[in-house]
């Protein structure tokens, strides 16, 4: 036994020679955020979870059990093709026409162990070292480790209400020939902001004339509480050059990891190559239920009824700000989705005050971490500093009310 | 409608310009060979997947239904940590014991999606272009693109019976200086054979020595029909370099993906910041099915129940190759495991007759695919030609039986 421990007492000195995509990868930010939101006493407003009030648990039991009750049960425990099941692949591809996607076949479609593998298969097929991804700033915080793991570059583009300013597009295009452009153009990840048709239809444009590859990460368009819904950049595509990607993450259950990617056949090819080689294909039993789920119309019937819970936390949200925040705070006002955006007046630092924050229970993202010029630690002293994202998704309207109020007395 | 149509009919003179790990990729052969199986009239020992009679299907259907009404379905469907779940992980800290692997940390092990992710994540961790992996000759097929996809290159070890040939290892060790060495130990793919203890404490020992980081890959030694369980090289491990990798597709639902990876804890580390990226976390329905499948002692059970199964249909194949086959046809004789790899006299081709194999309705594997140096194209005209991989947990006895007997007629 003695011998045994002896064995296993490592010798610290052994060489680990990463590779060097692992230079500077210190793991997510957020991902070690989530471990605070174990602690009962916080409010958060730090997460991105869609609410567990609104996961359709009983629907999925149900739909499960039966699953695996019936004939489906062996196709669903064996090995299954890397392309993900043929006829979720038809579900998915008539999902996705209420983006205004349409005239796609099965070659265009790959289901994906959610909307996160899709972007890695989509980054893998075209980047190589110093490669550059232009992405709107602020963008989604997982998307620039992931393209530093590449060793890419991001680099970020300037944002307008309506979208990305189409003048620094074109001229960050020319002036970095970049392989992909990255966007979440609807209810974005952080900045809970909608793109407009005018800017997507340009987008496409100018991306098809330049020939960047464009990367349309849309896990959050379903979650529509106020006004219309808009067709997708993808619906806009006329060279192929546009990959679709959502997930069933925010509308049904994460935990089951399932997405889709939509794209040109060619391109689709290259990630089923390489999601061959990264986990061989999508849980099955993950791959039924959504299946089946579409096929019921559940997911649609669980977002109706999740969205009036959405909208009130919002409008909590909102109402809090106005009541409690200094009036110099700006702040977005979404019509979907889980995030509000605010930037504080220049000089209030975001990052030095999150420890007084947690003190009086309450937590939030600093908003520094989601610009592109962070991961390459471009940033100057307070650039950025001075924003923030809230989640309003899973605190009740009163728990957001109380620490809104909290997080005013820090920032007052 | 016209307009819409026409907007999707790609230009397809669009450039793509995917990056340089695509070189070359084009897909795995056997992924390939495995839409034939879809042909009921063909005899396949093209496989490597477990009997559909073998899946535990009334017990998972069982224990996931409990799981889905109980007060775990919650974190079952919402996110969860990257790591996988705590309790999964001190279980598969017990489960890995049977191997000889002891004193770990929760540190120490990382849930995965399948063991074929372990694979990925481990040598991502490690491999840049030009780094060299050893891996022995023949080898596991999945893992030579996988080299080739992070730029590195496999270059063959030889092999006796009883495991590396260790001269031959450390000679090349010296030569190449490898970052890492990929071995299938127990029941490998695609030779069914097995390394004898001693050859595995040296394996550990020399790679110590030369501070060579080893992928320890383990999917098949839980189904032993015949013989003494051996411990791990991992658990001769000394200074933390052996990456032992594990997975419940071949005891338990490969439709499930999930699998373990147990490592020196900066390792596992590396490889979590990866996961990260790469799909966030395995699915948490396949993590909880799994756990209570450890917890009720079902992966044992069934693997007792299926052994014999097994056993049945290797005799099959053993005795139909010694009654058809020609008497200078060499083949293995595997204590456990799916495979029994053959090597025919030199100047048979087994590539060339493939085609009239299916054409006699039965499938294989040319054994060419399984050598390192055939996915650098520098296999010269026939070496290893004369080699084939027959697979046999899918067909019974009968099936086995005729299948050799037309195999024969061709190869005779």
């Amino acid at each position: 036994m003695l011998a045994q421990c002896q064995k296993m007492r490592y010798n610290k000195d052994m060489q680990l020679d990463f590779s060097t995509r692992m230079n500077g990868l210190n793991g997510n930010a957020t991902r070690e955020i989530f471990k605070l939101l174990t602690r009962p006493e916080i409010v958060s407003f730090a997460g991105g979870l869609p609410s567990n009030e609104c996961l359709p648990i009983e629907e999925i039991a149900e739909i499960s059990n039966t699953l695996l009750k019936s004939k489906h049960a062996t196709r669903i425990l064996q090995y299954g093709t890397t392309e993900g099941f043929v006829d979720l692949k038809e579900a998915l591809l008539t999902h996705v026409k209420g983006v205004g996607i349409t005239n796609q076949t099965l070659d265009n479609c790959l289901v994906i162990s959610g909307g996160q593998q899709g972007l890695y298969l989509a980054l893998s097929s075209f980047i190589d070292k110093g490669d550059v991804v232009l992405v709107e700033n602020p963008t989604y915080l997982a998307v620039l480790p992931m393209i530093q793991g590449f060793e890419g570059k991001a680099v970020g583009v300037n944002a307008t209400e309506n979208g990305l300013d189409l003048a620094d597009l074109e001229e960050k295009i020319i002036k970095h020939k970049p392989k992909m452009l990255y966007v979440v153009p609807t209810f974005s990840n952080p900045t809970g902001k909608t793109y407009s048709v005018e800017n997507r239809k340009k987008i496409a444009e100018l991306s098809a004339k330049y020939n960047v590859i464009v990367i349309e990460d849309d896990p959050y368009s379903a979650l529509r509480f106020e006004g219309n819904a808009l067709v997708s950049i993808k619906s806009f595509d006329t060279i192929g050059n546009i990959i679709y990607i959502s997930s069933f993450s925010k509308t049904l259950a994460p935990g089951l990891r399932v997405g889709v990617a939509i794209g040109d056949a060619h391109i689709i090819r290259k990630m089923v190559i390489l999601k061959q080689s990264a986990d061989l294909h999508t849980s099955n039993l993950s791959q039924a239920i959504v299946l089946e789920c579409l096929k019921q119309n559940l997911i649609a019937k669980s977002v109706k009824k999740s969205m009036p819970i959405y909208l009130q936390r919002k409008n909590a949200m909102v109402a809090a700000i106005q009541a409690y925040m200094p009036k110099s705070f700006k702040f977005t006002n979404p019509e979907g989705g889980l995030f509000i955006w605010g930037e504080f007046e220049k000089g209030v630092d975001t990052v030095a005050l999150f420890k007084e924050a947690i003190d009086k229970n309450v937590a939030y993202i600093q908003g520094q971490v989601f610009f592109a010029e962070n991961v390459h630690k471009q940033v100057d002293a307070l650039a950025y500093k001075n924003t923030i994202r809230l989640n309003y998704s899973t605190e009740t309207p009163s728990s957001i009310t109380s620490g809104i109020q909290n997080l005013s007395k820090i920032f007052s």
